[in-house]
């Protein structure tokens, strides 16, 4: 199936991974049919708004039949390209760095995590999660001979700016930073910002909201 | 001032921690007042959005003038309800609880973490970043006499739901989640959902989209 991927809204985007995440919990109970009410309701999104996001890539269910879970779940896997493994390496083997490596939801979502890179004499040569550690001077010899597609930035702000352009130089075509900087690369390449802050202080606007 | 806080579309809520960041940074640069075009081209949103965003709260800025960016970087302040300590706990010591618990940007932003709550007898007992690690079955007494306005939930997918009613029960106002459920609660309290594997997966999705 070909889709009109073009212009596709990033509340849609941001949306899709739940969708993936509803619709594989319908095919874990077993239910191979779903109706976009029955799927609004757990999404508490309206009926109408997943027709309109699903027709951004495709047309999907049928009048008075609904969805079929499977092939809907098959389609979502492919538009956020899970179907093909993506090699991950993490930068910084701290506790986020390690948290990540031992993030079960990877690895059966096709996100392998193959190496992480600290400078820390204690932490070089140990593993994470069955992931070695090595030095960071050894980035580029990995790159060139094993190769990664993403880089996971948990490393101070000071220096991330720098290493997220060595990496994209390296070749690497995604960036997950979590360092508290908005980064920009030449060429640019996409990139995730998970300003973890940023959530906490929508949550206080949120209690704050919800006190008046 | 008083604002108009009622019906702030989401998109709306999700910058007001960037312009908090933006103007945090300009007011370090000694930058005293900022033009709503110079404010737009660092966050990469238009100059028309910046002042819509804006007026969703009061009337900020003067034509002609710009922002005066100590009193935008205050009220922003206020309306995030960063001016009030907020009381945290992490309930789960593992490598992510603990990376929170390091996470150096909370404190500057008034959200300090009072304790953490494991079920580990190797971790209870210990401290994390100097917050100590207590055990969950003192959790209740802990919540009578101490107190705490936001709970962080580390732990498992299994439990995160039962954990998370619980604490509503005991008082807590407000919910960040890293564990991999959707949660509801009784009586409903603000959550953040931290859903890391969303983002890795709308990070695969671009990565395809720079590819076609």
């Amino acid at each position: 199936m070909e889709y009109n991927r073009k212009n596709v809204p990033e509340a849609v985007i941001r949306r899709l991974p739940r969708y993936h995440r509803y619709l594989g919990e319908c095919l874990k109970n077993g239910i191979k049919r779903i109706s976009s009410l029955e799927l609004s309701k757990r999404m508490q999104v309206t009926a109408s708004q997943i027709r309109q996001d699903l027709n951004c890539f495709a047309q999907f269910g049928q009048q008075g039949y609904g969805y079929n879970v499977e092939n809907l779940y098959m389609e979502i896997n492919r538009i956020l390209n899970l179907t093909e493994t993506q090699r991950i390496i993490i930068m910084g083997a701290g506790h986020l760095g390690s948290a990540l490596a031992n993030y079960p939801n990877m690895k059966t979502r096709g996100f392998v995590v193959k190496a992480m890179f600290d400078i820390d004499p204690k932490k070089i040569g140990t593993r994470v999660a069955d992931v070695p550690v090595y030095d960071v001077a050894a980035l580029d010899e990995w790159m060139k001979t094993e190769g990664a597609d993403i880089a996971v930035l948990c490393i101070p702000k000071e220096t991330v700016g720098e290493v997220a352009q060595h990496l994209v130089d390296l070749g690497i075509r995604g960036l997950w930073n979590f360092s508290y900087a908005d980064l920009k690369v030449e060429p640019a390449v996409p990139i995730q910002n998970m300003h973890l802050i940023d959530h906490v202080m929508m949550l206080s606007y949120q209690m704050k909201e919800a006190e008046l």
